[in-house]
């Protein structure tokens, strides 16, 4: 597990406390047998987006007078093991840094024995609509993730 | 050719004259090791608004003040041939029927020989954005339709 | 409703014996807003694929040494209400006409309240690999779509 | 411009010699009205088969007695400006370090006035199918990614 962002393993594994389940669909496999390499991506926001439903935040992002919306900013997947069509994943999501205006969310993928398949981070930014320009976060929603963090720790 | 919407063959293939290139993607394969059944539908949304851009109305549906949008009622696709990685289709759009506030589509997807590997239709629908209800067309938009069926006529 | 394959909606509603969970991901909404047009093929593809390992030809056609595969003949989907980000849908799915070597699949979308968002069907066929022409069912394959329309009727 | 595989980015941008063109699906968009954000990586693998196929390494992988395939150990993307329905990009793809049995491959998104809209990277390593061991390149194949770099250098 070469990733730069694991510093180390069980550790950084110990560090999730929310996941969610997905099922490997047929359409996303490909001609090689296996998950293509683009679907994790849509794992990853699927479980992210999850997280900040669970945090309250993405209810407000939604809403048609919120001045805001959260923008991905960078990220990355690295494929451990191959995933097969029907697999089971948990895709873990956890805040690993919480920025002026941004957070670092890491991402893991375990099977049902519990193997990690997928791992990943990204930055999210919190922008805002009116000037493509990045806003800070209230102090009352750096809190939700410290919470989360003290509630994984 | 089966298709309960194609009266003669030769005519209804007659009757298109809009059509946009598409390579079929390695992440659009499946692991039965051919375009996965779900794709087509990304192909024919691809053609129809190429074909309403040429019209001039997805221009139009895309400002931010307007007050309508096109909406899909319904969609259908014959799968006639078996596609594969790398190959080139020609997506072919047509307006068939023009309703009071509907369009009918019509769609054909050839391979570089021509031969016919996706048939579709579907009914297209301007809806108001703030009732949720169906828009008629202004006469000028109906033209539109009218003049690219007589271009292709 | 006014889909061709349906003929009394409330016997055709009843007939669906199996149904699948999905919740809409944010990857599957489009700047319109809503669930983008193509996504419920994917959706119809997971509740059939589920289906099938429910009735147990899944397992089959996906060993290695299988002759056989299923594709799909024909899909079509009728859109009877707008579906948004976060909705938790039941895909319900049912045989619905057993052919020599084909089988017509039926598909049925509800929301939290029961109310049909969207409703479709396809033929898939049995192809042989070897020659992509369609393989007959066994009896034994009959009997389970016979069986699982017995368990639903 | 923050990514780490980048150092000087005008000598990084000029390392570009091979691109091809995409133009954004309306089914690509999401709900926040832009390019979601996994599509990029469908978009950076659409570029890398091309450039595969265009050194004639595609064509090999792909035929049925192969005993290799290219399977993504990693993968990340930059997202350096927001991007829209319709926008024609192109993306560029190079070789950027071959290892024994791995190629570094990295990509770039410009828009129509030549704005770099994406960056990234990722790592491919030949697999033997059979083992699911990494197998090392010919010293052909090395010397196309070789004349490659040359090409664009």
């Amino acid at each position: 597990m070469r990733a730069s962002y694991i510093n180390d393993l069980e550790e950084w594994k110990d560090g999730f406390g929310f996941a969610v389940p997905v099922t490997v669909r047929f359409s996303e496999t490909d001609m090689f047998g296996h998950l293509n390499n683009t679907v994790p991506f849509t794992y990853f926001e699927f479980a992210r987006t999850e997280y900040f439903k669970h945090l309250g935040l993405m209810q407000c992002w939604l809403e048609r007078d919120s001045g805001t919306i959260p923008v991905v900013a960078d990220l990355q997947c690295d494929y451990a093991k191959q995933v097969y069509f029907d697999e089971e994943l948990h895709i873990h999501v956890k805040a690993e840094n919480v920025g002026r205006s941004s957070v670092d969310i890491h991402y893991m993928a375990t099977d049902r024995q519990g193997t990690v398949c997928l791992t990943g981070r990204g930055t999210i930014v919190q922008m805002a609509k009116a000037t493509g320009k990045s806003e800070p976060w209230a102090e009352a929603d750096k809190e939700l993730f410290g919470l989360a963090e003290q509630a994984v720790g």
